[in-house]
């Protein structure tokens, strides 16, 4: 069997990253961009990273909301912001074909509107939730800076032996391109896992205007990460996918050893993007509140984010 | 009896405002700067007010750090910051006197250091602690500005005659200055009162450079405040000195009829002075905290205001 084809929607610091390590491992792939898909065609993709810096030329590029080319993977790897408009347009691309999709996202239960859109019209599509840690982002169009990191975890939302295919064979395709790439057994718990890191770094950063490594040094915000890491920690627990409570120490110490970074909330507020609110906040806390767990902290966060947001995009 | 003698130490929004009344009813008064002492005795006070503008000139001003007056009245009107300096001082210089202390500060628990301080050497000086609900600042050196409200509220910390005698002579004094003021049955409970507005709004105006208008206008925020009120309501039930629920409705009404308001720690924070983190912060919640209830979402906004304190001091 040759290498599979594959489909990244979204070329910023996620879906180029991945997507250029893939394309260097001599798979077939496609690309869906919005704004960049001009330059794209025209100037190619440059990936500048501690690993060795690329140039890709000659890309199959799709406008966003075209066809969708029939690869056996597509990738999510937008923002989580653009998915009501993507959900209905993924449902009509893919209806009657056979794919993995795979939701490379942040946030909490964000396939489930992808399987629920996709369940009638495309039986076949497996879809797969996935995590990036990687510091990376889209610095200008057809641009791409990776800083650090790049680790992906994968999990299924169609357990048994299709969706545990789907997954396998997803790592396989990433981990032969370099990418350290991990199987989950739940996925929910992952979700909650990256949420320990992303429910207090994304959200301070952008209340505080301070870096990961401000935030960690200063003894007032170090105590308020922890706290809001135990909420997520304790949250994971009440809903029956619990995190154990050393990650949080494994959260510092990464934290610790990555340069002073702005995470992608950070970057989304400068840049006046709306921020993933609905994914990273909103959709936790009320799973946890249907568990009977309270996260007041993050709840008072995702309230100052929610005012800074509506500010930010208001102004000038 | 003739009027009585003030002592008005801290010639700002509040003591600026309140000494200004009490001297156009007639009161002799005594003032205490420190970096507005000469402007102060060459250029007077002028207090710009809804009320009516006043030039007070001709003033008695003390350095702050020399001899006090011998008045009947004294009254701390600098910031909490400050207390450490200024209560050694205060005890010698009231040593064997006779005389009222109004502690007219924001905060929990502010008295108790200068009763502890003074019950040795000035067993006749009687404390009162005081609250002003005022919107007013000095503006520039000898300048105050007065926008709106200047209701006071004092209560005794030595509960008896002596206590209640020393607290109606100072509404006395007060009222007859046209400032409304009214005595406290239980001073704990007053002081929970005034934090039901300044701990939203003082520490939300700085971390989202916010006015108040803004504030509870917003739903997020408008949602946030409301939270951060019910854990000072719960805070002072949990210490046996009940704020009504009510209370919440009434600070909501009476902040929508302010005009946009940036309270003082907004104002502190961006003179990139210390901000009230003690007063106003960490003594309620030790005190909430004692008492078995828990402020998480205060304890957040304080530790996010102690990172930003510490970086806009430490700014170039």
């Amino acid at each position: 069997m040759g290498r599979r084809s594959w489909t990244v929607i979204g070329v910023g610091g996620v879906g180029g990253y991945y997507g250029s390590r893939l394309a260097l491992a001599g798979f077939d792939m496609h690309w869906v961009a919005r704004g960049d898909a001009e330059h794209l065609r025209r100037e190619g993709l440059v990936v500048t990273s501690p690993r060795g810096d690329a140039h890709l030329t000659d890309l199959a590029v799709t406008n966003s909301g075209d066809p969708l080319p029939d690869t056996d993977v597509v990738v999510v790897a937008t923002k989580t912001i653009n998915n009501a408009g993507i959900i209905p347009w993924l449902a009509e691309c893919l209806a009657g074909r056979s794919a993995t999709l795979v939701i490379l996202q942040n946030g909490f239960d964000v396939e489930q509107p992808f399987v629920e859109a996709l369940r009638g019209p495309a039986p076949d599509v497996v879809v797969v939730g996935g995590m990036s840690f990687i510091c990376s982002a889209r610095t200008s169009p057809g641009v791409v800076a990776h800083f650090d990191y790049e680790r992906v975890t994968l999990g299924t939302t169609d357990p048994g032996p299709r969706g545990d295919a789907a997954v396998a064979a997803v790592v396989e395709d990433l981990s032969s391109a370099g990418v350290p790439t991990e199987p989950l057994a739940d996925l929910v718990e992952g979700r909650w896992r990256k949420l320990v890191w992303n429910i207090p770094f994304n959200g301070l950063s952008v209340v505080l205007d301070a870096t990961t490594a401000e935030m960690v040094s200063d003894p007032d915000t170090r105590a308020m990460v922890r706290s809001l890491m135990e909420e997520v920690v304790a949250a994971s627990e009440g809903t029956g996918h619990p995190v154990e409570k050393s990650f949080i120490e494994e959260m510092f110490d990464s934290t610790e050893r990555m340069a002073p970074y702005a995470p992608s909330m950070k970057l989304d507020y400068e840049a006046r993007r709306p921020l993933e609110l609905e994914a990273i906040y909103a959709a936790p806390v009320r799973a946890a509140e249907a568990a009977g767990v309270e996260m007041p902290r993050t709840t008072a966060l995702w309230q100052q984010l929610a005012f800074l947001d509506r500010r930010n995009r208001n102004a000038d």
